[in-house]
C-alpha cells in the first residue's frame, strides 16, 4: 500500500495552498471568450489575457477549426455512434484518423484524452504487446507527468516499475544492461519546462533495444516540421520501438488525445490497442465536433501557416526571455517557470497580475515540491507584444516586491 | 502482480475470437448516420439498425441536442479554454454543472468520459476523504464494469481491495460486520444486464454506514423521475453516503461523464474531487459541443416528453420480450443478452443478422465467461415496431439453425 500514492497524504500536506488559492479568487474562475486567449470574468466583467494557455499557436481561436466542428455535428446528426467505436463508428472518426496519420507518418489512434491514451497504451507495453510478448521493465521519468504516473500501480500488476531522476541517461543505460527489456516512460517536453533528452535516448535503444513511450502533449503542433513535435523531429520519424500519447486540445486546438503507435501500417499494434486498450475498447471517444476540428487543424498542419506560427511563437518566446530571466530562457520551448518559493507569495503574485489584467497559474506541491512554488507562463503566437512587454514588466516588479 | 490484471493472458485467449469477429465484418464497420439508429455502411451502402445502441431514449438523435451543440461551439468561439477547469472556465460549462446538480438534485462535476469519471473518483473514494478520513475496505462487485475494475490496482495502493460474487449481500454484510469502514463499488444497471439490488443495499448503509459508489452508465435517463436513473429512484434521492458515476454520452444523448459527488452544496467534496480527483484536474474537460448538448438535454429532461419517451422504451422493451425469450425478460431494463455458447456460432449469427438489416454485438471473453458467448440487444425508444418484428423473428430463426 501507497508503493505509489497516497491521496490521503497529499490532501493533507496540499489541501491548504488551495484554499489560500480559492479565496484569492484564483480557482475556478469563470470567464466568457473573447478570443485569442482574452477573456471577460462572469459575472464582474473584468478583461484578462490567460498567460498560462496551452494554446500555443492559438490555435482554440481559430476560425476555421470552430467551423469545421460546428459543422461536423450538424453534417453527422450526432455527437456519436452510441456504441463502442471497435464495433462501430462514424467515417469522420476513421477520416480523422487517417489525416493524423498521414500528417505525422505514424498508426494513429484517438481517444477522449491524453490521459485516456496513458491509460489505454501504459498496461499494453507493459503487458509485452509491443515487445515481442516479453513484459519489459518499466522505468518512469520522475517528472513524468501526472498521468503517466497515476498508471504506475496497473503498471506495477503487469510487470516491474521503477522510477529514476529526472533525464537520468546513467540510471537508464544501467537498467539497459542488466535487463533483458526495458521500456522508458517520460514527456518530450515537460509540462513544466524542459525537455527529454531524444538524441541519446535513442543511441540507448540502438544500443540496447530501448523501447520509448513518450506523453508529446506540449511538444505536437509547437515543435517540428508540419507540427509532429520535439521528439519526431528529433527522431526524423516513428520507430516501431517507439509510441507516443498526446493531446489534441492543446496546441493542436480541437478535442480528445492519441496513441501514435507505431510507423504507418502498424496492423498488428492497432488491433491490440483496439481489442484490449481499456478505454479504446469502451463507449467514449471524441465527438463529432472534436472530430471536425483534428480534420481542420491536420489540413492547417500541411499549411506554410503552421510554420508561421511556430516562427511567430518563437519570437514571443525570445521577447519574453529578454524581459525576463528564467532558468530554461533560451531552451526553444514555450513553457517557462518563474521561481519564487513560498506558496503565499506565489499566490499574491498571481492575484496582482489577475487585477492588472493577466492570467497566470500558480503551480505549487504536488506539482512540485514544496517551498518551490512558482507561476508557470505559456507563450503563445497570438499574443500581443505590448501585453508581453506590460506583463513581464509588472512581473519583474511584483518579483522584486517580494525580495525587497 | 497480476493481482488483478493480466493483460497479457487475456489476449492470449481471446485475441483468436477478436480474429474471427474482424474476419466477418463484425467489428471496425464504418458507416453513415441515417438518424434514429440507422446507418449506411462506408463503403458498400448496407442499410442496417442498430440493434446494440446504448441511446436508450433516441436522444443521439434528437434535433435539440444536435442543434444546442454545433450552437455551443459557435457562441464560445472555442472548444476549450486550454487550461485547467479548476483554474478557469467557460460560463457554459458551469452552467452545465448547475443544470445537472439542479435536474438529478445531487452536486454534479463533469469529465470526459464515464470512464474518467471512475478514474477519478474511485481513488479519493479509496483514501478515505469521503468517509472521515478512514479510508475505507473496498469491496467490489465481481461484474462491476471493466473501467471500475481497472482501476482496483489505484484503489489498492490507497486501501484494501475484495472482490465479492455478483450481488452477493451475505458476503457484504459479513464484510460491514468485520470492518469499520467500507465502501461498496457496484453498476446500478449492468452492461450485460441486470440490477443492483438497491433496496437491499440501502438496509445495509442505514445498518452500517455502508457508503456506496455506483456507475449508473445505463440508468441514468433511461429510469426514474426525470431520468434520475435506476439508483437514485430507488433511493429518492443521493444521500452523503453514496457517490454515483454516470456517462452523459449513452441515454443522456450528450457527451462526457459526471460525478454525482453528494447532495447538492456538498462543497468540501466538491473541492476535494476538483483538486485531488486525478483527470478531473487535468486539462481535458467536456467540449462545449457537449456541453451545449448537456444543457439542452437536461431541459429536455425536465418536460413530459422525457417520459413520453420512457414510456415508449417500454412498449419497445415488452415488444421484444414477448417475441425472444431471455433470462432477463421482464425485469424493464432495456438491455438483453441473448445467450449462444459458441463464440463462433455467435459471431456468424450476428454476420446474418447484419446482413438481413441488422446489427447486433458479439459478446465474448473477457467481457463475459468463456463457452458462453452471445448476443447484447439493447432496446431503444425510436427502434420501429416492424423492425423488432423482422429482427425477433429472424433471431429466433437463426438460432434455432445453431440448434439444429
Amino acid at each position: 500500500m501507497h508503493t505509489f500514492i497516497n491521496t490521503k497524504k497529499t490532501i493533507r500536506v496540499s489541501n491548504d495552498f488551495w484554499d489560500v488559492t480559492t479565496a484569492e479568487g484564483m480557482a475556478g474562475i469563470v470567464a466568457a471568450n473573447l478570443g485569442d486567449g482574452r477573456h471577460l470574468t462572469e459575472p464582474g466583467g473584468h478583461e484578462f489575457v490567460n498567460m498560462s494557455s496551452y494554446s500555443y499557436l492559438g490555435l482554440d481561436s481559430h476560425e476555421d477549426l470552430i467551423r469545421a466542428a460546428a459543422e461536423a455535428v450538424l453534417d453527422n446528426r450526432s455527437l456519436n455512434t452510441s456504441i463502442s467505436r471497435m464495433r462501430l463508428h462514424f467515417g469522420i472518426l476513421k477520416r480523422a484518423e487517417d489525416a493524423l496519420s498521414d500528417l505525422f507518418d505514424v498508426e494513429a489512434v484517438t481517444l477522449a484524452s491524453c490521459a485516456a491514451a496513458a491509460w489505454s497504451a501504459l498496461p499494453l507495453v507493459a503487458s509485452g504487446a509491443f515487445t515481442e510478448d516479453v513484459p519489459p521493465l518499466m522505468v518512469f521519468d520522475k517528472n513524468a507527468h501526472f498521468c503517466l504516473n497515476a498508471m504506475k500501480p496497473s503498471v506495477a500488476d503487469e510487470t516491474e516499475v521503477v522510477t529514476i531522476r529526472h533525464n537520468d541517461l546513467e540510471a537508464l543505460e544501467d537498467l539497459c544492461r542488466k535487463h533483458q527489456k526495458v521500456a522508458f516512460v517520460a514527456d518530450g517536453v515537460y509540462s513544466t519546462g524542459g525537455r527529454a533528452p531524444v538524441k541519446e535516448l535513442l543511441a540507448l535503444q540502438e544500443k540496447y533495444g530501448l523501447f520509448l513511450f513518450f506523453d508529446e502533449a506540449h511538444g505536437i503542433s509547437t515543435l517540428g516540421t508540419n507540427g509532429r513535435g520535439l521528439v519526431l523531429e528529433e527522431m526524423d520519424g516513428i520507430n516501431d520501438r517507439t509510441l507516443l500519447i498526446t493531446s489534441l486540445n492543446k496546441g493542436f486546438g480541437a478535442s480528445g488525445g492519441a496513441i501514435f503507435l507505431g510507423p504507418r501500417g502498424s496492423a498488428r499494434r492497432r488491433d491490440l490497442a483496439l481489442r484490449y486498450g481499456g478505454p479504446l475498447t469502451w463507449s467514449q471517444r471524441i465527438n463529432t465536433a472534436g472530430l471536425g476540428a483534428i480534420l481542420a487543424s491536420a489540413a492547417l498542419h500541411r499549411t506554410s501557416e503552421l510554420e508561421k506560427l511556430q516562427q511567430r511563437l518563437q519570437e514571443k518566446v525570445d521577447l519574453f526571455d529578454g524581459l525576463v530571466p528564467t532558468a530554461s530562457a533560451g531552451d526553444g520551448l514555450p513553457i517557462r517557470f518563474i521561481d519564487i518559493g513560498s506558496e503565499e507569495a506565489t499566490v499574491r503574485i498571481a492575484r496582482d497580475l489577475l487585477a492588472d489584467g493577466f492570467y497566470t497559474s500558480a503551480l505549487f506541491f504536488p506539482v512540485i515540491a514544496r517551498g518551490r512554488a512558482g507561476l508557470r507562463i505559456m507563450l503563445r503566437a497570438n499574443l500581443d507584444d505590448a501585453d508581453i512587454e506590460r506583463f513581464g514588466a509588472r512581473l519583474n516588479e511584483l518579483r522584486g516586491d517580494e525580495r525587497g
